[in-house]
């Protein structure tokens, strides 16, 4: 690009002296920085880039290689993705690029903290490797926060001498959400350390900082921190954009907050606000779309179309730095949708720098997946689990357990009467609406297990028909399971052991439904097609076998050993309660 | 900054719980983000930088070294200058960073143009090191177009080699403004390589293409170039917003935009302008001000305040790349500018790096003059001027004179009837309301003088009672002079390069006024004020020896030798007719 050779080729073009590669005819552009439709445009492009847009009749006689009829669509800058974990899809980064290149996303900033905190460093590396040279650009965040707490039994530790040496790859563009909100407050120095290095290197910071105002804010953001993907008050956003955080929308596939954010938008601050997916699944991106559908969504919420277009494309490009890149204009590179119009926003072309990656209907661009590493292929290290693991004496018949919420992950702390067997222990199967769950460790086979009681995750009155286990399990992704009956159960995480990762459901023995999840037990080279497909397999089995219809059986459950949301949570070494961040017993003891 | 050290302390003292250096209470801000007025702020200062920014409530038990009460009146970010060529002023940086900081000014961006002609690389050095650890920023924009034609007498030829070296200092932001678009769109090797070559330095490529539009702004645009300084036509500006150039809105001595420019600004696409004034004189900005008076023009004329400053401000930063400056926010460098109100922006107060530096209407830091270097000192290399240098043989008394027009650059090209000596030789005691220019080579002592006839310098039917001679003449920088007389014309040379470089004024032998620029014969390390009364002097003596009320004595002459505007001009070689872009004779010939 910043060769005299290509320049000249590209001033040459854009004076129609020198063919261009491509040319689009008949389009009307997104004009991503006065906010407004150009029509009638004509689009060359050269050397990847896009070399000059001009009405139709300016550039009429100007020869091209290839000329496509834009026939009137609207043309947009590829779409930008501010903060995406890919691994929440499932898919590799191959298969991630496939589908939501179908949906107009050419650019992404993902961060890569689940494989972090299976595989540390190298979870990195393989996410740096497997998305390198894809026509979905990926630029990584480097996971700020791994282990989550202290206290995990995680595949890995990254301290700041760890992730220092990943600035030297040019698409590391930032340090990822930092979540250690009083980390960052109480001067943690290997934190503090993390967000000097980002810093000296010329990254963002990315912040993560619900509902923080005041002296809390101004201290988390003079560190550093540069955008917010979490709040949603109308008036923290306020205080948020005034201390000069980026707002990133997050459209993901449990937390939605366009809605609340968008009264929030005005033609005055609309250009310090991104959008973002965090965490979303195959099937939503291949049922809804992708980016493609919070511009969708914001349209028909009322905001401009153009302005929603900026959020997506320049506004990123501009938080991040990301040069050359956002806009059809000469110069940025050709990444390019075509969409049928400016309401739904479906995709009928896609470019990646100037080479068409999507038409009809199909992903046409090689993308051989990344092949697994050997230590990926391998990375479950179990102790074979035994009874003795579910073991869960409760002698005051009173027992402290995890009431799930429907469509929420925050759990309540509740106190229950149940039964018990004649050895004073928990016995799922004298417990309907109760059921077992227990979590464990995977990464090092230090036969650790932790293990509790769930309430709302079964109906209501019912035992569960059968167990299930995933390797998907926020943040330290050990192994996670639930039944009624600790055989399936046993069962169903030997399954998950034995395809190196991944989630099955037993019931009575027979393993009924599975996923293999072969790269650090969170994704697959398959595509998404696939994964969605067996994934709505187990849901229904789940679902079949009494599962609540209110909670997502596989996704609520990974969450249930994430001991940063309130307020139980079950952990390899035991129940914990999250509102005083210490460990707890299920045994409630007699009533006081 | 990047130093957890500095990190710890500025988030202890964000929370108050360690002393910050300095507190500012009671301030209303402007949120240049959201793009809006916060009322009743402290703004809390430590190691150079904002560490919070709260409603006064929130930090009143807040600690600190110092307190200031800001009474309820404004608080804006430092003002930036998007573009300027401090030589214009006459003043040394120092000289000149004085006198805008008393105006708000904490960040210019400087373009060394003129000494670059006249001393190439070691006129950029010397800029930068003279303006090295200013508590007015000063990045420097590097020269693209020396010499400004190809067969300039210039004191210097930079080619994309000469330049390049500079990048690696971090004050030099951009490839200043590349006036040469007929070189860009040619695909002149030497200056797609200046481009490529600040490319790949990350830095930004100033443009400067008036009325450019179609394929031509495409080609430009493709090449890098970043904004424009000259555009005031609506339509244009337009194309030239979605092309994706920053709109620099210039206020200069000579050229004002604002009003112009102003009707172009929407909500959505306020963020893509900037501020900046290009030339400016020290009288101008001791007078009106500097940025602040375009922020004063700018809200007079209907842009609410807000928006305003954020174009000096933020959009700057933006534009260019500044990380961590341009607003009133948590971890911006403290350049602060406290002001009476929104509407005159009339300054207090000025922070820099959180350094009081203008107060109680004077400017009260050190900033010691940079030593001028001796080969700076003893820039004027003029060959002895003789009489022989003035003769101009017109033996038809049709004369092609270069005739001045009011308050404008440009020239018209017209054939005059003229008295001759009995030599056939233009004698200007015989032709009232003309007079002799003249331009002499005082870079290498060539001995080159070239000489024309000037039209409207002198009041219609009058003659000049006193010669002017200055080495300020755009942009290699000779000696231009002009007179009535030969042999006040040769004095007045003779007394500029005795003073190695100025402006003086002869009457009848005896040199009346004089104004020394020893650096480079175009800047003094005399405070702006002196240069300003110098001036007015020498333009008062102009005046009463007949120089047109419209004209301006020196600054006019002073482009007359600018061989890039239309029509006319006088070179060192001879005459030169811009529109057919060769020299041409003053001898007319007979009428056809």
């Amino acid at each position: 690009m910043n060769d005299v050779k290509v320049l000249r080729s590209m001033v040459e073009m854009a004076q129609g002296k020198q063919a261009c590669d491509l040319k689009l005819i008949h389009a009307h552009v997104v004009d991503v920085f006065g906010r407004e439709v150009l029509q009638n445009r004509t689009v060359l492009i050269g050397q990847g880039r896009i070399v000059a847009v001009l009405p139709d009749e300016a550039c009429a006689g100007f020869a091209a290689a290839r000329t496509v009829d834009c026939a009137g669509r609207y043309l947009l800058p590829g779409l930008m993705d501010a903060h995406v974990h890919i691994e929440s899809t499932m898919l590799t980064p191959a298969s991630f690029a496939r589908a939501v290149l179908a949906c107009g996303t050419t650019r992404v900033v993902a961060d890569p903290h689940e494989i972090a905190n299976v595989a540390g460093r190298d979870g990195i590396t393989y996410m740096l490797k497997a998305s390198a040279g894809l026509p979905c650009h990926i630029h990584i965040a480097l996971p700020s926060c791994v282990p989550c707490t202290p206290f995990e039994d995680a595949g890995a530790v990254l301290d700041e001498a760890a992730l220092r040496p990943f600035y030297a790859d040019e698409r590391v563009c930032s340090l990822g959400e930092v979540m250690n909100v009083p980390g960052i407050l109480g001067c943690d120095d290997d934190l503090l350390a993390k967000v000097a290095a980002a810093r000296a290197a010329g990254c963002m910071v990315d912040g993560h900082c619900p509902g923080l105002t005041g002296a809390g804010l101004q201290a988390y953001v003079v560190c550093g921190m540069g955008n917010d993907h979490e709040e949603e008050d109308p008036a923290v956003l306020q205080e948020h954009i005034a201390s000069g955080l980026y707002v990133f929308v997050r459209e993901g596939a449990a937390a939605k907050s366009l809605s609340r954010v968008l009264p929030c938008v005005t033609a005055n601050n609309a250009h310090r606000f991104c959008l973002c997916t965090d965490d979303l699944h195959a099937e939503d991106i291949l049922k809804s779309g992708h980016i493609n559908a919070i511009l969708r969504k914001a349209v028909s919420l009322g905001l401009d179309a153009p302005t929603a277009v900026a959020m997506a494309t320049i506004n990123t490009a501009t938080c991040f730095g990301f040069a050359g890149c956002g806009a059809v204009a000469a110069g940025c590179v050709a990444d390019l949708v075509l969409v049928h119009d400016l309401t739904d926003f479906a995709v009928h072309t896609v470019w990646s720098e100037g080479k068409e990656v999507f038409a009809d209907g199909c992903v046409h661009c090689e993308m051989a997946p990344y092949p697994v590493p050997e230590n990926f292929a391998h990375s479950v290290h179990v102790q074979e689990p035994s009874p003795a693991d579910l073991k869960l004496a409760v002698p005051s018949k009173r027992a402290r357990v995890i009431s799930m919420l429907p469509r929420n992950l925050c759990t309540r702390a509740c106190i229950r009467d149940v039964a018990v067997d004649a050895e004073g222990n928990f016995d799922a199967a004298q417990n309907p609406g109760l059921c077992k769950i227990a979590v464990f460790e995977r990464h090092k086979g230090l036969g650790l297990a932790g293990c509790g009681i769930l309430e709302n995750y079964a109906l209501p009155g019912k035992l569960l028909g059968g167990a299930l286990a995933t390797s998907i399990s926020h943040d330290s992704h050990n192994i996670v399971a639930a039944g009624s009956s600790d055989a399936d159960m046993l069962a169903a995480v030997r399954q998950v052991a034995a395809m190196n990762g991944g989630i099955a459901i037993v019931q009575h023995g027979v393993c009924t439904a599975s996923l293999p999840l072969p790269v650090a037990g969170l994704m697959s080279n398959a595509p998404a097609e696939e994964i969605a497909r067996t994934l709505a397999a187990i849901e229904e089995a789940a679902r079949n076998f009494a599962v609540s219809p209110d909670i997502d059986p596989v996704m609520s459950l990974s969450f249930m050993a994430l001991c940063v949301i309130p307020e139980l949570r079950v952990h390899t070494r035991g129940l914990f309660d999250v509102t005083t961040f210490s460990f707890t017993s299920v045994d409630a003891g007699p009533e006081a």
